[in-house]
Order: structure tokens, then C-alpha cells, then sequence
């Protein structure tokens, strides 16, 4: 049965009964397959008495994550604490969850932690490395808490490429600056390559939350991971640059040709981490300019609030379906 | 006069009279080769009516950056928002200056910069990408401000190599993962490479600050910039781990015997944007553990605090003698 919905064209899935099939489909398959714990790739871990997740202030020997964290079956990351905690609040609401939302991280100010019944809600900065500690960190977290089939998704904030302002992008294609889908390490001297394999089920059942009269319109693309925000993304306003317009707009035009939707910073590390942990995980960000009409952001602070909370919107669609809350 | 004094020995440098004599002998060559105003690198820039530096929350539109930065001499950086306030309070009892302490990145949470008299104490988060966005918006920032004869430093923490938990550490050289001294970026999907060239003179300079009485130990030394803190620092407790404790040893005595002293996160980006914007730069963190040791960090949370003083105890001592203050 899973075959046969796996090969449901995307869509045809914008039906409210097709989207349940699938989501239930799969919880049937998680579970006749393993007990959906996350997979351990450090076997050392299980040796060291009390580790200390040092840039979100807990700890095994401290903390009793087991309590406070076995219920976790959704984390939602995104770049700014203050976002993620109304992001938190947001879904509180949303789900009549009675946990007051606080910072469960407050003992650093690297990454804030919030928890809103099943879900928590992590801020992981700006760029790769960044990212990359927090999501280390809290996969440690949901391995130590004991947490059954929990899933990703970054949440966050880019620049389109000839979409209008305010649209929702799922990648279903993350590549880096080269437009290759790898994310490169450098591990004792040598250079390693993770591949930044999507988990196509998981974008196919959130692309199904999407609804025919959501004020916002979402799309799947390809998306663009720089490691910077000026230069990096070809934007001329930054302290440096040494390109022309036309050059810009030659290289916008050929993103535009291959598929590419959106540009941000996260998303390939973020995809290749998810893919190497076994953890389903998808990127979902809400444009916040079209980069074909320029490289400053020209819409007032109040709309952008707005254009943000629609990845909340669909991602918290997506947790009512999954969870049957 | 000036080539004389950039022959001498650095071992030479730590009495009094010669540090003073070196620093205002610079200042002298300075003034008399330029008015010494940050170098603009993007043209267009003097184009743009209201630039939003949207990472700080501050723009030439809204904000009379003249008046409120224009006496800046020195920008000290740091990866969290709360270390760099404490800075800025320090360096505000240190100097006797007025200002109130507070954030004039209040209106965002990606970074925070506090002011504290001609210094500004900025925080920069994790890894290369979220600091140069941070760095372009500051330099754009003393730009507008109309700054002279600005200096940055970056001031944080780091994982030592066979040297004594706490001892600071002032990078005369930064490398990568594959110990080259450059700083990679894909510009309009082109490589690029960027030299992490740093500044002797600087570099002397902030030396000759320490002090044979200090309660620590300053050294010269090789940083390794590292893209992430577990495996890419060849660390073995993050949720990935595929490599052996023998190897992690050899490679750390690899790096030993190659003169890398101490890994951190930030330094590659740090010098090279220095570098570009022709702007004296100087890394300088101190260890929080000897990773010949271990990999996790075993000190209390009192004598971490204190640690961490140790680079600002130093780069305060510079910006004494070198605004005569």
C-alpha cells in the first residue's frame, strides 16, 4: 500500500481525505518497520555519564530530559529566538496546550528552546555552523529523552526568485553556491561530502496542507544555500562588491532557468544533518522579496510579521494531521 | 623610522616605553599616509538614499549615525550578545566613560552592539557566515559614521592545543580545515578565494600588551577555523561521530607539530574581511580546555567567567595606550 500512495502525483493531493490517507499510511509504516527511535550514530555516547549539551544549558546528569522531553514528536527550527517563541505560543494556542512556553535553554543566550506540548520550538541562528551545533545538540536530546518518531522542519525566512513577496517555498531541492547537493565538511584534515537528500513523502504530506483559499500561495523549488547574506546571494549593498547589475541579473536568470525559487542559508546542512541522523525533515521559508526586482526589502515591518507566520500556519496543519489533535 | 620599528623583536616589546613608542609611531604613519577612513569597497553604496544595515536595526534613513558613532575608534567582537554587554561595561568603568550601556541592535535578535565611549561591542553569534553579515553591517555602519582610524578585534573563546585551560591566545595565523590560510565563498556561483592575511603590526602590538605579573599566559599562535564544533573539530561526543580516538590523537598532534595552538569558529571570516576592508584586525580567545585531554569541558562555570576576561583585560590595555586614555 505504501508503494502505490508514494506514486499519488502531488496533485492530486490536495484533498482533505487523500492527505489523512497519507499521513495515516505512513504512521502505520513507521511503525511496522521499527519503533521509530532516533538512530544513534556515536556509539560513544552511550558510554559518557553526564553529557552536557553545552549551547542549549542542559544536561543528562542535571536534567531529567526523559520528563521533561519523552512526549517530543515535531522540532521546529528557525533563526530567531523571539520567532520561535511566538512560533511556540502560536501553537499552544493552536493545540489548547497548558505548558506555560518558556525558554527551556536560558541558561546560555547561543540557541533558545521553547516547548509547546509535542512540539519544541528551537532558534538555531544564522548559516550552516550555526545551525549545525543546535541540531546536533538537540538530536542528542530527543535520543536521551527517549522520543518515538519525531520530525524536522526549518521554518524560516528567504529571498525569492520571481515570486511574489509573501510566498511559501518547501524545498524539494536544496543545493549549495556550486548548485550541487552537498554539504561539505572538513573532518581530521580531510574533506568529507554529505549528500542533501530531501525526504520527498514528508514535503509531498506538507505541500497536501496547503489549501486552495490560504491567503498565501505555496510552492515546491529548488533552494539556493549560501554561506552569506550580500555577496554570497549576489546582492550589491553589502560592504563589498565587485560585480555588476548585469551580471546579477544574468546569474538570477540562470538560477531561475534551473529551478531555483529561493535563496537562504540553512537549508543544505540542515537537509544533509536530517538525512545522515535518518530523521525525516523538510525546509519550508516564506519569501520575503523577489530578488528579480531587487536586493533591499521594501514592505513594512507589520506584513513581514505576517508573510512569517505562514510556514507556522502550514506546518502546524501539518502537526494536527499527524498527531490527530 | 617606521621600517626600524617594525624590525624589532617582539620579544623586546614588553617594557613600557618601547609598546608606547610603537604604538604612537604607527599612529604618526597612519596619519601621515591617509586620513584614515575606512575604505569603501562598494561604490554604490554612496547611491542608496536609506541603507537598512537590517541585521543591527539601524539605517542612514531613520538613525543619525554620524552623531551616535562618529567618535568610534576600536569594534570588539564576540560570539554571545550577553558576553559582549558585560564588555562593554567593563570597558565603560575602565575608561570612566558617561554613555549608558545599552543595545542599539534593540530591535532585532539576530546581533546586539553596545556602546561604550569610542568602543563598540558587538556580538557576531556562531560560525563564518553569521559573522559576516554582521561585519559587512558594521563596516557599512563606520562608514556612514564618517570613523577614523578604526581597529577590530575579535574576542572570544576556544578549544587549546597541549596549552593550559585559560591561557589566551593572539592568531598570527588563521588556516581551515586543510590548514590553508583562505576563506572560500561562491559569488554568482563562481569560487572565490579570499587570502586570511593578518596584521603583524597589530598582532605586536596587542602582544606587547600582556604582562609578565598577569594571572595568564598570552601566546602567538597558529588558529584552526573550524565550520563546526563536533566532528569538524574532530570532537567525538556530537551525535556524529565515525573516527577513532587514535586517529583524533594523531591529527591533534599533527596540528602541534604544524604550530596550531587553538580551534575556533569565526577567525578565517574575521581576518579575511579585515583584511579586505583594509582594517586592522586581531583574533584573540582564550582556551576553555586542552582537546589533548579531552573533548568536553571539565571547569566550573566561575573560573569559565573569569577566563573569558582575560582576551578584554588585553585588548582593553591596547585601547589605553593607544587612545591615550
Amino acid at each position: 500500500m505504501w508503494q502505490i500512495i508514494r506514486s499519488v502525483n502531488t496533485k492530486m493531493l490536495t484533498s482533505g481525505t487523500l492527505q489523512q490517507m497519507l499521513i495515516h499510511a505512513q504512521l502505520l509504516y513507521l511503525k511496522s518497520t521499527s519503533n521509530g527511535r532516533v538512530k544513534l550514530h556515536n556509539a560513544r555516547l552511550k558510554s559518557i555519564q553526564d553529557d552536557h549539551l553545552y549551547h542549549i544549558a542542559l544536561s543528562t546528569g542535571s536534567d531529567d530530559l526523559r520528563r521533561l522531553f519523552g512526549d517530543v514528536k515535531v522540532v521546529c527550527f528557525g533563526g530567531q529566538a523571539t520567532r520561535m517563541e511566538k512560533f511556540a505560543r502560536f501553537i499552544a494556542r493552536e493545540f489548547d496546550v497548558s505548558d506555560t512556553v518558556h525558554n527551556f535553554a536560558a541558561g546560555t543566550d547561543r540557541y533558545a528552546v521553547y516547548k509547546a506540548g509535542p512540539v519544541l520550538s528551537v532558534s538555531h541562528g544564522i548559516g550552516i555552523p550555526s545551525l549545525s551545533i543546535v541540531f546536533q545538540e538537540i538530536v542528542k536530546l530527543i535520543y536521551y529523552a527517549g522520543c518515538e518518531n519525531v520530525t524536522f522542519f526549518r521554518i524560516g525566512t528567504c529571498g525569492g526568485i520571481g515570486l511574489e513577496p509573501g510566498t511559501v517555498v518547501i524545498s524539494q531541492k536544496v543545493v549549495n553556491g556550486a548548485l550541487e547537493p552537498v554539504y561539505k565538511q572538513y573532518i581530521l584534515g580531510r574533506a568529507v561530502e554529505r549528500p542533501a537528500k530531501v525526504d520527498s513523502d514528508l514535503i509531498r504530506q506538507l505541500y497536501a496542507c496547503s489549501q486552495n483559499d490560504d491567503k498565501f500561495k505555496t510552492v515546491l523549488g529548488t533552494t539556493l544555500c549560501a554561506d552569506d547574506f550580500y555577496e554570497g546571494q549576489g546582492r550589491m549593498d553589502g560592504a563589498f562588491c565587485e560585480h555588476e547589475e548585469e551580471e546579477k541579473f544574468l546569474w538570477l536568470r540562470e538560477l531561475a532557468d534551473r529551478g531555483v525559487t529561493n535563496m537562504e542559508m540553512e537549508s543544505l546542512g540542515f537537509t544533509a544533518l536530517c538525512d545522515r541522523a535518518n530523521i525525516p525533515g523538510a525546509v519550508c521559508c516564506v519569501t520575503l522579496l523577489d530578488r528579480c526586482e531587487g536586493d533591499g526589502i521594501t514592505t513594512n515591518l507589520q506584513l513581514l510579521h505576517e508573510w512569517q507566520t505562514y510556514p507556522q500556519i502550514l506546518v502546524a496543519r501539518y502537526i494536527r494531521n499527524r498527531l490527530g489533535l
